[in-house]
């Protein structure tokens, strides 16, 4: 069927929606959420269905700005229109579904329908889902990755680069920020592609966001690489792995990440880094809950990157409590900053020098870990660390002078007090999360928490246990409201 | 928030989705496809946000008609707009993707945040794979029964009725238009409320839709039972299980049935159904495999029916292949009526038989299976079933001397023709399915398959197969092409 484009600016983030007129969908024999196929001057994608007998005519087709951007079509052009046919995909789902292996070309299958939008949000959970329950072997992970890399760009910073990934789950963790510029410092080439928030208040690209600009060219970047020997951007602003930017919103609001591996390592592979350091943070809420299962999962990635010619480790790191005191990306990153320019001991530096000496190591710049640890303690105390970050900062187009106070919080706040005196027993890692998050982070950058006490410290009856920040008010009265019905501290 | 209503015909299948200004979303904290509360004169519902900065200005949203009508409001109304709080019910997803136990009260907030449009698409799909890949207990089935039973509408044809469901799965099931005027003729009550297909081409509400109008209010169902005994309507045209019409709407594009029982027995429940027969095929790609799987399942039937008070017991029927010649709703009328009318041996009057005896002996009509056969026969072979089908027919408003020659049939066909000659060995239920919906069922009443040959016949190369028919040309394409790639029938 033929339909005449007409651009509209709806956005339903799935970023492939259109409208068709109720008469057409019939004759498509599709109904509303069904995915039909359009073609235009041989560019194909999907789009979600919806119908509407007031909005289009019949023979017209509404269409969002991204998806006549992918099928580079403006409003007057026909294009045509046909239902999705089977997807082999399906079957590699329902196979997961019934903990059976999918093969290699299943696996193509299911990356190739997701990135083209084939499949719909409702089978992807599915899929999303079984795949947390059953899990996935070595092999399927190794599939799944392949199959990843195939779709995705390739840029390739140099063949030699060293990388470093978080698999995440504890709030607060601002370790990229100290760690690249301690690599770049040390003349370790480290272009890190970060992402945005799944399940945390704030991802790196986010928290870095607020410091400088994270959406770069490819050309940009490898100028920043050349000029400071690192950078610090957003791996979502080129197509590293399309499939898996589909796959990350869906599971955000389902709170999975079944797909960590294939998502990580391939990404990892395509920007050409072969030493990845990955760290594996420990604790009874975090993603990890036992260090038998860190190491297992360590083991896995090392498993799984050998079989893709990298060469990777892992670090077992302390995932019990939020890291250091701020939540939400300005918090972060002025927490971040601070830390660089006092140099003083404080648990984030000890955390990233563990894992810069771990790097140092896999890249045989030093022989023992023990030399790794005092290279990178040095070039925190001598203020090698805090420059090449305000020079990263620079080479990104932030302002490289920026002071810790000159970066804005959220005008709403409110503290929240302690009820009783004591000592504080327990830091619900999951509700602090969820007060961030209602509070606006990682979307209202201002927003977030601050904690001021942590794990072990005294406390008196109503002094601040944190302060929430919010840049609107509803979501602060929301935040607060799910905060005194849950406690997010246990005081004895 | 307070914005103004502006109504629209966009009609995205949820049914209550809405449209509102990027810069409102971002007040509110939401991103597309998160949920929003509105409220209006003490009415509340969630929607599905979509954002936009053309189609709407900041302070207004616009809504569907559905919407609209669930809150009762017009264009210019004023209402009130809120992020979704965190929900309880995400909590039992969670516990039942990691195979925990689901209390009362957890049930509960499921199905009512699932009623209320509170949980989205894909936190529902992930429930349902996962009960699908971790199953239900007994204790769990019994909860969101009670859960459903608490939320429908209660109709109450009479505390004594009889009633049958088929758990499905085999398509060209036309049992009940057979069944339901033998009992009715009985001189039993049976007032059947029916399902539209979920994974098949077409329901029974569907089929009958084909003869007379099904769509009908609780008075009017009350007015053809009381005329005739028995009725066949659409049950989803009530409330009687509002949350399991949001399960279905998301089970069919994943081809799941978790909820099966549930479903099933809570509206059976509210419409005062005490006897009930369940019809389970049995076959290798029917939803139940084995005699052994089909025996588990009706017993577990029977164990939640006794904890509601009710009285079920089980067929186990032949599901090895399609259930006569016709597939899809108009094709599957015509077959039902000509059955009737011929009143001949046909496996089709051997298993409604079958059925109709296990009823007679549950509500102890008669005293041995023999006897309820004997009955039922004598009713068909009459033509007191056939007569009693027209007066059902005539008192839900169809025409009751419609004659099968009348009954219309998609435009286009195609026959498949046999590539060698043999015996049919095998009949890929799922094959035959997926070609009958490719061609449109069951939205498109007058697609669908009539299949030639059936198991154990004879058939000589070039002989037809089966006829595919279709309202729509591409539909009738992507039949075709889908069925030259996999093929229905192995003939050896």
């Amino acid at each position: 069927m033929k339909l005449k484009v007409k651009k509209s600016k709806i956005n339903a983030a799935t970023k492939t929606i259109c409208i068709i007129h109720e008469d057409d969908a019939k004759k498509l024999g599709v109904i509303p959420l069904n995915r039909i196929i359009l073609n235009y001057d041989r560019k194909e994608t999907a789009a979600v269905v919806n119908t509407s007998t007031s909005l289009v005519h019949s023979g017209e087709i509404i269409i969002d700005s991204e998806l006549a951007n992918i099928l580079r079509v403006n409003t007057g052009d026909n294009i045509k229109a046909e239902p999705r046919e089977m997807l082999i995909s399906k079957e590699a789902i329902r196979k997961k579904i019934h903990n059976k292996h999918i093969s290699f070309s299943e696996a193509q299958e299911l990356i190739h329908d997701v990135e083209k939008h084939k499949l719909n949000d409702l089978e992807i959970s599915s899929f999303l889902t079984a795949a947390t329950i059953n899990g996935l072997t070595d092999k399927e992970i190794y599939y799944f990755t392949k199959a990843m890399i195939e779709t995705g760009a390739h840029l390739d910073f140099g063949n030699n680069s060293v990388d470093k990934h978080s698999i995440g789950g504890v709030p607060g963790d601002k370790t990229t920020l100290l760690l690249v510029p301690i690599i770049a410092a040390s003349g370790i080439r480290i272009p890190k592609t970060s992402s945005r928030a799944i399940t945390n208040p704030a991802g790196t690209a986010d928290r870095m966001e607020v410091l400088a600009p994270v959406k770069k060219t490819k050309n940009q970047i490898k100028k920043i690489i050349k000029d400071t020997g690192g950078c610090i951007v957003w791996g979502g602003s080129f197509n590293l792995a399309p499939a898996d930017d589909e796959f990350i919103e869906i599971e955000r609001p389902l709170n999975q990440d079944s797909m960590l591996l294939p998502s990580v390592l391939s990404k990892k592979k395509v920007v050409g880094s072969r030493y990845v350091i990955i760290d594996i943070p420990v604790g009874p809420e975090a993603k990890v809950k036992t260090k038998k299962e860190g190491q297992e999962l360590g083991l896995k990635f090392r498993r799984i990157g050998k079989m893709l010619g990298m060469k990777i480790d892992y670090v077992l790191t302390n995932g019990i409590q939020p890291i250091g005191h701020a939540l939400g990306p300005a918090l972060e990153a002025r927490e971040a900053l601070e830390i660089l320019m006092k140099r003083k001991n404080h648990y984030l530096i000890k955390k990233t020098v563990e894992l810069a000496a771990t790097m140092f190591l896999i890249k045989k710049k030093v022989r023992t870990l023990k030399q790794g640890r005092a290279l990178a303690l040095s070039i925190i105390k001598s203020g090698a660390a805090e420059k090449k970050l305000r020079e990263i900062i620079k080479a990104q187009g932030g302002n490289p002078n920026i002071m810790p106070d000159k970066i804005k919080i959220g005008k709403f706040h409110k503290n929240v007090l302690a009820p009783k005196s004591g000592k504080v027993k327990y830091i619900s890692v999951h509700a602090i999360q969820r007060i961030a998050r209602l509070a606006g982070s990682p979307q209202n950058k201002k927003s977030g928490i601050f904690l001021n006490k942590k794990l072990n410290e005294k406390v008196k009856k109503g002094e601040v246990l944190y302060t929430v920040y919010a840049e609107h008010k509803n979501k602060l009265k929301n935040a607060i409201k799910f905060s005194k019905k849950n406690n997010a501290f246990i005081i004895k």
